[in-house]
């Protein structure tokens, strides 16, 4: 789409794809010394012998990630992408070589009762590797303006 | 506390402050380039007459940052600090100047039914500015270790 979207554009089971992002070795340790300094997102071979039995991405790099996916992804919400909060869980970690990529479903879209110029919508967002392994699902809350009315 | 801690060592209620970190604009600026390049997170001059009024972090950087002080708090699970998922919300933005600090309530513990040397731990961490703003409450479910039982 070309044009912002408004909450009266988005409606429930509206679904998009994302591009892919390649993740690999230098970013899941770049993130990890300045956000997650952990042995096993930061050294591969110490990861061997730890909980993954490999070096894996910060969950929160996967997030992060997963924002910058939807955020270039084309599809604007007018006003800008502003979560509110939601649910986040990581089935399983994103590794080295991994190509990432997010598909969108609206699955809420909730008009404010206070505010005839906002509402909310919900979207549910599974971030994939190139294998269909879901590394992250997350379910948010995001806030989305209200077109202006036309002057009839 | 210097040894690991396994699950057998965490109660519901109890509670620790971490660290804090002193957040500016070269840092929200630089995270926003990489994962969330939106004009609030990346210009002062434009974020002025967009949502927030002011230059603010992606939620994104908030919960990246929240991470780094939990792993580098000295409360260090056994086998690293591994979140499974959880629910996220941000009240409010994070802002230049901000100096944020992250408490952590253990809300719940529960052993594994199919794996004895294992379970969850369910916290809930709040981050805070300076003013006592709260600017991330994350609940999150972690996997924690048992100690292997000890020789009679």
């Amino acid at each position: 789409m070309d044009r912002p979207i408004y909450l009266d554009d988005l409606q429930v089971g509206q679904r998009f794809t994302t591009a892919t992002h390649g993740l690999d070795e230098p970013q899941i340790i770049a993130f990890a010394r300045e956000f997650d300094p952990q042995p096993f997102h930061l050294d591969a071979a110490r990861a061997r012998d730890l909980v993954f039995g490999e070096l894996v991405a910060s969950g929160w790099h996967t997030a992060a990630i997963t924002m910058r996916l939807l955020v270039t992804s084309g599809h604007d919400i007018a006003g800008g992408l502003i979560g509110l909060g939601g649910e986040i869980a990581w089935p399983a970690p994103a590794r080295p070589g991994d190509v990432l990529q997010a598909t969108v479903e609206v699955i809420a879209v909730t008009p404010s009762r206070s505010r005839p110029d906002r509402g909310t919508a919900t979207l549910r967002i599974e971030t994939r590797n190139q294998r269909e392994e879901t590394v992250q699902i997350l379910t948010v809350k995001i806030l989305v303006p209200r077109a202006a009315p036309r002057t009839p």
